[in-house]
């Protein structure tokens, strides 16, 4: 037991009832949107400010408590379950838009706010904040696992989009990164530090995020392909044409069938990209001339442009139902996401080695991905009551991994590490693993901040 | 004295006559090209490969003797200057591009390639590295100071543009951070960490780099304006409006009489932008309409377009040399640059308060800067020799930074810290410092990388 009494008592004495261990909210935080075993925390705080959480963070340190941060429960690799027991830290009430400045395309939020209620809350100033993953997720959780999505080939992923935070640290000291400032040279860069570091070197209490300008001009098509490296191809010739896609995914055939049996897409069973432009109506209406052209010379064809913003939402929502539709078309069946990345020129024979993979296991797993950015994800749908299905299904995420880092990518693009790829840290990063675990010792000597995840 | 005996040695039997004690190469490797007093090291080697700098590295760990690395010997803020003694690790001999790989726009380059060179070896493939700091700075040095220039508003600084390094630690471990795929969510930020570091975390043997396509269509134009504000407002809606600017630069009235006197500029004695757009011909032709429209509804006046390249780089000329203008027009004169950066919607007031309190000095310090990132540049110009003006200038820069975080700024927007700003970094990191310091304590406790920088 980590939540002692006595640490129990200064939190409540803190909190009032925004300190609890009632069963219910345990349970409410005990798992993720993946594969992963449930895992309780032994307790749950909310606070309301960076300075509670200072205190909250340094009452922990006092009981040597290990402290886990909660946004939204979106993360696909556990990143936000307590499997050291602890305290679950949720910033469910720091949800607030504290600032906007509309001149200089900046926000200030709290870590709980979601990028859903965030966009809401900027629609009327035509400014929006891009990064996409497929949940509402909350832009604290996206921060700290360096989440990206959809949009990411023009507007970048979280790297690219917090400007600055505030950090609670493993001791309770509270301090500041970054700025408003569009670029800064001086010092060590914490912000590029504590996003992505999965709250291991400390809390986010408030983010300073950058916003882009609504475009006058929006346009999506979906094309179809005769072959995956058709659409590759074309991915590549277009960003070297300087075009700027806004977005550029990738169905398989496996996954066209799914989402015109689930869904009612009305797609060829071959291989797609989906795409969007963004800009000027001249400029939007020249890029889609000069996409068309190129996509053609690749084999695309059965074009379907919408501009209208039903029209469009009819087409996203394919690309966005997709995982849903791969696993209700079993039921019963849980995934485990893939999360690949490698260079754009080796992205064509990473996903045909993983198709044929995939063939010969047996599985039915649907491939996707952010094709812009080299990202694709296999859904491996498998009973989970079938320990040969989830053992040959590990073997074929392994693989996957392997084959990413032969490439020269990445195993994850945008999921994380988390429990689920601590493994592989070492195949991935070698001796800069030892770095990172330096910088966790030197920030966070007692392992009370998320401990067991990302730094083996 | 550092480099013992033992160390020259030792130093000496790895690498011939690549290390060298002869005073005519110290006295190369003394300065900058700033104020700083001249400080040689005791010795220079020219390492070759990785595994020849690491060598290095362990041979100064064994010997507990300081190492700094050199590039071009450009930075502004004394960051290659071996102020505790020891060895200068000039990296001058290993400049090659070692691999270019077109399709995903990247390159791999040793430390000491210089910009101008790697982008003269890219002409020819239609791609190009866009991050301009004013002088032919080597690639490593770029990346140690985080710099940025003229096309950062567009490009991004060195921190949007460096992939991946290897990196030599203080005992002489090799790590690699990063790598060619476009995102990665695995692990601490490594990259960015070192990027900026001014070399006091580790040596940079290899820059895996973003490149970008050329453009089909540039366009280039200056214009008048009769006011400062004028100048950022037309910026900030330029910015809003979503008109991608390739650079946009700000001259005042101050530097326009000169380059006029000093280049024969031809320029209004007034405030000026410099603008240019990147895209394809449409795309650029639209820019030119639209930003023309902007800026006339600001007061602007004078319009001078050019998209020939020889009528592009006559334009830029003028802002290229304004540095050297401004000196050569005081003979004699040697110049404190100041570096301030703030939010875009500061900016005016920044400027005005510092063109007053310059006008109160008694100085003549022109302005000029990257106004499309909220960065200017007051080039205060002294008779080394006068202890009164090195006082009055010594004053204004420190209220120019001082102006610059009371507006939500930062002290450097891209000259970085060295020695210059070691001063003033807890005013603007606060607590975030001893972070800063943990982390360097934790990789390297011996403080043998580029001590007495950056860090206080």
């Amino acid at each position: 037991m980590r939540v002692t009494p006595e640490l129990a008592a200064d939190l409540a004495a803190l909190l009032g009832d925004r300190f609890t261990t009632a069963p219910a909210e345990l349970v409410a935080h005990e798992g993720s949107e993946s594969h992963f075993d449930p895992t309780p925390p032994e307790a749950v705080a909310y606070p309301i400010s960076t300075e509670e959480t200072a205190a909250i963070m340094a009452a922990c340190h006092r009981h040597r408590c290990p402290v886990v941060a909660w946004g939204a429960g979106t993360s696909l690799e556990a990143q936000a379950l307590a499997v050291k027991g602890g305290l679950c830290v949720d910033f469910a009430r720091m949800n607030a838009v504290i600032e906007v400045n509309a001149a200089d395309m900046d926000a200030r939020v709290g870590p709980g706010l979601t990028r859903e209620a965030l966009n809401d809350y900027l629609r009327d100033q035509g400014l929006f904040f891009p990064v996409d993953p497929g949940a509402n997720a909350s832009l604290g959780g996206m921060a700290s696992t360096r989440a990206s999505g959809t949009t990411t080939v023009r507007y970048g992923t979280m790297a690219d989009n917090v400007l600055g935070l505030t950090v609670v640290l493993a001791d309770g000291r509270v301090i500041r990164t970054g700025g408003r400032a569009r670029k800064s040279a001086t010092g060590y860069d914490l912000t590029h530090l504590f996003v992505g570091a999965e709250g291991t070197l400390g809390l986010m209490t408030e983010l300073t995020l950058r916003l882009h300008g609504l475009p006058q001009s929006i346009a999506t098509a979906v094309c179809a392909f005769d072959t995956m490296t058709g659409c590759v191809d074309t991915v590549i010739e277009t960003v070297q044409s300087g075009i700027p896609m806004a977005r550029i995914e990738f169905v398989d055939a496996v996954t066209a069938a799914i989402v015109n049996r689930m869904d009612g897409a009305g797609l060829t069973e071959a291989p797609h990209l989906l795409v969007e432009f963004h800009g000027s109506d001249a400029a939007v209406a020249e890029d889609i001339a000069t996409f068309g052209d190129i996509a053609r010379a690749h084999g695309a064809s059965q074009f379907d442009w919408a501009s209208r913003t039903e029209d469009r939402n009819r087409l996203w929502r394919i690309r966005h139902r997709a995982y849903w539709s791969c696993l209700a078309s079993r039921p019963g069946a849980r995934a485990i996401v893939t999360d690949a990345c490698v260079p754009i020129s080796r992205l064509a024979e990473a996903v045909a080695e993983t198709q044929a993979d995939i063939s010969a296991s047996g599985l039915v797993a649907p491939i996707l991905g952010h094709v812009g950015d080299g990202n694709f994800h296999a859904i491996l749908m498998i009973d989970p009551a079938s320990a040969s299905e989830r053992a040959v299904a590990a073997g074929l995420a392994k693989r996957i991994s392997d084959r990413a880092l032969a490439l020269g990518g990445t195993i994850s693009g945008e999921h994380g590490v988390g429990l689920g790829k601590i493994g592989m840290m070492r195949a991935e990063h070698g001796e800069a693993v030892a770095v990172m675990r330096a910088i966790k010792e030197a920030l966070d000597p007692l392992d009370l901040l998320n401990p067991g995840k990302t730094i083996p």
